[in-house]
């Protein structure tokens, strides 16, 4: 919901959008504003603050505040077509080179990883501290997942509609090794398992660990899977498990309505596939209620559920959990062998953290930063990129899908601005095809500051030439 | 070398084991004693009291002490028999069942996870305090793991022998997933690997979850892996790995010469097979020196080393790392896969806690705890067992290998032993067939109980019975 000014925001982006202010007008006065939306002058003033941050306005000294329109100017990207065979996951080694050392004094464009100033750092330092006076409890073994962690994931996961018990929940080292371990659960080596496409590289790697081949599934820019392709390939195809980010899914953002979720689970359900769900981006989606996970609409025990604190708490507690349902057996033995537990002190102080309320209040702040974030970027790519250009319209998270102009090439660019110290991510990271290869992904959750800004002028800069060069 | 009464309750227990003092015989007065090690009356009686709780000498009220001999009653098991063809290793969720939930309230005499009183808990303690305060330390991402964490183990390898860079080190979650990655840098699927046989169950898992077969190499209940079945499983097999644990080995102790380490480096190097070493109990000999890592010896750069705190520190940090060599690249992006990053926190703390120099000063005084309490579960084992019954004589560690007589089941005796509380490991958990049928591990690192006490007697007396009914 967030607060009053946002609200006023939310209410004046979508009459821009919908062409009621058009691009280049100018605002009515602040005073007919507030009369308009019944609030006060300065919440008007808060609110042209945050759409002049999210690039829709512009502010002109002494003329007030002007449509600047970023979003009429960049479509969203274009849903990929089906493809006909499944695909063995091989040679990712590209996602780890972004990460590398080497990596951290460029321009942080590429990686998916919260900003240090977006991080609840003195809160969870409290907690820690905490957790570390605990005693015994720290040294000892958490082996399937420390109770008083498992206790407060129960009690988040009722508020999302999935009652579970405390002993649903197996704590594992983040999202990625719960999806190892549901993929463990439910498939054999050489399986075929659908994703969406483009897709989260954590899940290929996921998919290369254990050894299956792939099936892609188109994704579209805001509604997420198409249904439609999903269908034609469990008929084409004995599918052993579908992998599924429905709430703000990396790269594109989408969220998937409560109806495609319960579509999406009930078709799984009758094909007797099992759904896994990564839930990661759940807990940043930019306006309205908390997204539902499709786990909520899970009556036949068949979505696997996983999530992790790495983007919301922090990446170095490496924390997550899933709820396995009928296949806690089997995940909870491949947990024990792959690395017996997951260490107990980010547990203790997590499970702190989540109990003094910290957690939901920090995240209100948090949300906001990132939308307004992405909004900044998205409109700072739609001015400098070449026409043709499409970018994606988040609901959630803090990446944006950039596909370049026909022709231009996302891996070179990467590789120019690489060797300008900017780093983004390129679009063939996102399959194990080249469908994406005229692709970027960005990293829209810094803090807008003039090296950026300066940065994605010189990638639009840059995407000029290649296109120029074609 | 450890405090003088210890030196001295060695030279006894030798003279002892030697047959200069034999079964029920008084030793000396405490003055003689005295004069003859040229010490002084006080750390003779210590040196009694520690042979005592060893369970080589009894104490009879105003006769002095007078020699019980355990050692002589129970021979050291034999070796197993070269098995002649690699199988699968599947189906292990025994091991997890021992220590799940409802096993925790049993005679804790199953799993080799070190007592909470020899822990150095108020140590660690502090560390994780310092550590919490390093603000946005503890919440970025630590991959390939923290610079101070990897600087400390760099030092403490150097000691051992093997000179390395920080940047050779990388964190993982424990020593099974150090095994697992090096594991998968260097086989496929359906590989055959070597390990010593009876085997820790763990290398057996992580065979099953890298999809390998198994040869099983006889293993030498003091002198470790048998060369000699090492080198007939050369000449027979394409292997393409050998994972030994040559300090200590659980379940058996055994402590390979450096001599017989340079041999198995060598003869593995010439083979062109890379040896994965785990020295996970390295640091907990008994006696003695800190024996080297098979590594030291290692100039081919064909040994990938793995270790972890979970045997000193604590099991609850998931703390562990490797130094996969020429390998790094490759276990690198098999970790960056699995799990992205080992947990921030404990690599901070630990750090710190090597850096004090609280780990070495912590580690003298488990070494002696765990050599006194195995001796005197290894002299309660033979006082209470049948006749026929062998048992390990472990050079370091904390666990107990026992061999029954013939034809006496562990597994019997383990669900015998369990239905009345009592937890022990069965000797078919450490092998892929069940030529260890006849055996149990237990875990002689608890603090000695009357409850202990109470249940080693029962577990014999348990084992009588089935000697009988055989």
């Amino acid at each position: 919901m967030g607060v009053l000014y946002n609200q006023v925001a939310d209410q004046l982006q979508e009459l821009i959008q919908d062409g009621v202010y058009r691009q280049g007008e100018r605002l009515p006065g602040v005073r007919a504003l507030a009369r308009q939306f019944s609030v006060s002058i300065s919440t008007i003033l808060q609110a042209h603050q945050t759409l002049e941050a999210r690039g829709f306005l512009q502010a002109r000294e002494r003329s007030g505040y002007f449509v600047r329109l970023p979003a009429a100017d960049v479509p969203e990207p274009r849903m990929s077509e089906q493809r006909s065979r499944p695909l063995p996951v091989s040679a990712r080694e590209m996602t780890l080179d972004l990460c590398a050392d080497e990596q951290k004094r460029m321009v942080p464009l590429a990686t998916a990883i919260p900003h240090a100033d977006y991080l609840p750092l003195r809160q969870i330092q409290q907690s820690t501290l905490w957790a570390a006076r605990r005693g015994l409890e720290t040294l000892d073994y958490a082996f399937p997942g420390k109770e008083s962690f498992r206790r407060q994931i129960a009690q988040r996961m009722a508020t999302l509609g999935v009652p579970v018990a405390p002993d649903d929940v197996l704590a594992t080292n983040g999202a990625q090794e719960a999806i190892i371990l549901a993929l463990r659960a439910v498939t054999q080596p050489g399986d075929i398992v659908a994703v969406e496409s483009p897709s989260f590289p954590g899940i290929l790697q996921a998919l290369e660990v254990v050894g299956l081949r792939v099936i892609e599934i188109p994704t579209h820019p805001s509604e997420g899977l198409s249904l439609e392709g999903l269908q034609l390939a469990l008929e084409q195809w004995p599918l052993k498990a579908c992998v599924v980010v429905p709430n703000h899914s990396n790269p594109m953002g989408a969220q998937m309505s409560d109806l495609r979720k319960q579509q999406l689970v009930s078709m799984l359900a009758a094909a007797d596939v099992p759904l896994i769900e990564d839930d990661i981006y759940g807990d940043l989606f930019h306006t309205g209620e908390r997204p539902r996970p499709a786990k909520a609409f899970d009556h036949a025990d068949n979505v696997i559920y996983c999530s992790s604190f790495s983007k919301t708490i922090s990446p170095g507690l490496r924390l997550g959990w899933m709820i396995p349902g009928r296949h806690m057996a089997s995940a909870r033995q491949h947990k024990y062998f792959v690395n017996l537990a997951t260490s107990s002190i980010p547990q203790l102080a997590v499970a702190h953290f989540l109990e003094q309320g910290g957690y939901d209040r920090y995240l209100r702040g948090a949300r906001q930063h990132y939308r307004e974030a992405t909004a900044r970027l998205r409109s700072a790519v739609a001015r400098a990129f070449p026409k043709g250009t499409a970018v994606s319209r988040p609901q959630g998270g803090f990446v944006l899908w950039v596909q370049l102009p026909d022709g231009v090439s996302g891996t070179e660019l990467f590789r120019r601005a690489r060797s300008e110290n900017i780093n983004v991510a390129p679009g063939l990271m996102f399959s194990t095809t080249r469908k994406f290869e005229n692709c970027l992904r960005l990293n829209g959750g810094n803090p807008w500051t003039e090296r950026i800004d300066r940065a994605v002028i010189r990638l639009g800069a840059l995407a000029h030439e290649l296109q120029q060069a074609d």
